[in-house]
């Protein structure tokens, strides 16, 4: 069985998080993925966190299972490199990705030139060209003013906007694969950060809220919004997470905890319907009331045997650490996980794209490339350089001597 | 030209966020989308925001451009019916996304048995198929500890694990198309909602952060990691987000503010290197000591007139009200809005998908569908149902008279 992307070629030519996601997560796919970098690196090959040798975590974590090309990027001879890479005639190729801006050489237009069915998916700030990234995106978004319990804003760690933009990257080649596959035809396909966070707030029906009903959604710390949750301190200082968003989960938490008939006698003391979503949401105070006790009377493996497996929704807090040392769905039980060398860094748990396909082959979890490790493979492979070409592109220093020799 | 997925049909039986927006993406790229629901909807028919009638604001924004069937699934004429829908042997059809467990009428191998090419996409919350909501993945993940600046977790209100499942859903429909198109076999594919938590977690590398330095991130208020950048108050109670995360960008804030020589001394006073995103990380106090009365002295439009324009990136915290009624590229200017009427709701702003295709038509922004609006058509177009069957299934309630009369 072949991957399901056997055989597709992309070329990235980008740096920080949404893009290389997007590659990273069609490598996992199975396709070749080749990131091509100025020598040396691109900007974010330093990007914390990074190993006590000064080699980033990061860039390894985000590029694993691409093949690294750095070439003078800056010059007329590595960019005539990295653009007979791009607009190789292979079938399968003529795919590229990237952030840099739409001009000179790396415009639609004179890439094109070169092969006319061309795929270029670029990233860009704002649908208008300009600047933004995850953090001054996120900040226009209102969800930093919703969250916590006060009206200053709370910045979010996990860069979502940047994820949500590497997946819609993935999804962008793969639909203008479709097309050119059906119908001969290559294109340009752009998507702006912005307008990532901009649908995504449309689409959960907050900009309707402000539209409808003239509201804009208050802070209201860890509870649920517009059913029942929030967190509960245990007896040993750990925190776990409730929720009952259907009817089944919220009886469920009266049975397992011995409290249904104090629950609901909340419908009354509240005048809401507990069968009701929003009345849960509603009585919200109340319901933490009654249930706080209960766990602050518990330390956490006696709420681990109250509640799994009766049906009731609930997770613990986790620190990264605990995530990967006390969690058994981060360990090697759970098939998304291999185990790998990271040359530079470690030995590593790492995870494989989550997609399971019954009927491709899933790509093993492989390591990321040293960075310009497949420079001259490369350019013998595709371009099918010479030794002495080869020579040349060192003394002209379009290319590291030492990337050559790993 | 058509727009990318002209042609292809996918069935959808779920609810909540993640695979409603994976359809609805998959829609939003030319796909024809019917959405099977029990018969009155599913249990996410009534989720908030709604508007003052009751109607949910948040469902009719997940379900933009798709057709609803609805059919009574716990009786097996209706399963029969869905089936029929699902396993129609059109060339495109034969694609189902769904959430439901994988159990009797809905498991693979019994669906398969009347298509034998039939591409399933399956959402699962843990990969041994153990029930998980966003909320309690996100507990799990390591996120909420490190967001806001105490040790008391906060949860994210943008629920951007489903987001990135949903996405992760619709590549995953593609790439199993593509591979059924080249070489002819359907498959089921499955996903688990806290295998995209981990893979992320792994993917940023902070699996790596712990294993090779034993260190979790601890929680930063709303500081950027690893290099500079936070909020800070204008004269007239705004706030903005700064940041730098390149060196370009960090001389762009000293001389916008004309802060550049006092800056530059905070290398000497906190002995490190500003030229490096580390040095910029660990002399954040320092930095922001001496940029925060420069904000503090401006109001937000004189922030704006020195920064706009000075390669800063830089960007204003706004409230989903704020960002409705006072942004841009919230509005009919930016070519991803467009402005509908949804039945039952209202006048509205609605974001088409955000991906922009040079070659390909781009879908006009579609209303969602008044639940069951599609039932009668559906049964009629796809399985040739006469006026008599119709009238049977009404009177057998297996589809509601109600729902096609609209």
């Amino acid at each position: 069985m072949n991957a399901p992307l056997q055989g597709l070629r992309i070329v990235e030519i980008s740096a920080f998080v949404a893009a290389p996601l997007a590659a990273m997560t069609l490598a996992q796919l199975g396709a070749e993925v080749i990131r091509i970098d100025p020598v040396g690196g691109n900007i974010d090959i330093n990007r914390w966190p990074l190993a006590p040798n000064g080699n980033s975590i990061y860039w390894a974590s985000l590029n694993k299972a691409k093949k690294s090309v750095t070439l003078a990027l800056d010059t007329p001879e590595g960019q005539a490199l990295a653009r007979s890479i791009i607009c190789d005639p292979a079938p399968n190729g003529g795919i590229v990705l990237t952030n840099l801006p739409p001009r000179g050489w790396m415009s639609y237009a004179q890439l094109a030139e070169h092969r006319p069915d061309l795929i270029m998916m670029r990233l860009t700030g704002n649908h208008d060209g300009s600047a933004a990234v995850d953090y001054t995106v996120n900040c226009a978004s209102g969800f930093p003013i919703a969250t916590g319990d006060s009206p200053a804003p709370v910045n979010h760690v996990l860069p979502a906007w940047d994820v949500g933009a590497g997946l819609y990257l993935a999804l962008g080649i793969l639909a203008a694969e479709r097309v050119r596959r059906l119908e001969g035809r290559g294109q340009e396909i752009t998507l702006a950060l912005s307008d990532v966070m901009l649908a995504t707030v449309g689409n959960l029906g907050y900009i309707g809220d402000v539209m409808i009903n003239g509201t804009s959604r208050e802070p209201i710390g860890n509870h649920l919004y517009g059913a029942f949750g929030r967190d509960f301190a245990t007896a040993d200082g750990r925190r776990v997470m409730l929720a009952a968003i259907s009817n089944r989960q919220w009886r469920a938490i009266g049975k397992a905890t011995g409290l249904s008939e104090k629950l609901a006698m909340i419908g009354a003391l509240m005048e809401v319907d507990l069968d009701s979503e929003g009345g849960l949401f509603q009585a919200r105070d109340a319901i933490c009331a009654v249930l706080a006790p209960w766990f602050e009377r518990r330390n956490l493996e006696q709420v681990r045997a109250s509640l799994d497996g009766s049906g009731v929704l609930w997770g613990v807090y986790q620190d990264f650490r605990q995530l990967v040392e006390e969690d058994a769905r981060c360990s090697l039980a759970n098939p998304i996980f291999g185990e790998i060398e990271q040359e530079g860094i470690g030995r590593l748990l790492a995870p494989r794209g989550p997609l399971s396909f019954s009927a491709s082959a899933t790509p093993p979890v492989c390591q990321a490339p040293v960075i310009g490790k497949d420079t001259e493979h490369t350019l013998r492979q595709i371009l099918k350089l010479t030794d002495e070409e080869i020579g040349q592109l060192i003394a002209n220093k379009v290319i590291e001597e030492t990337m050559t020799k790993v």
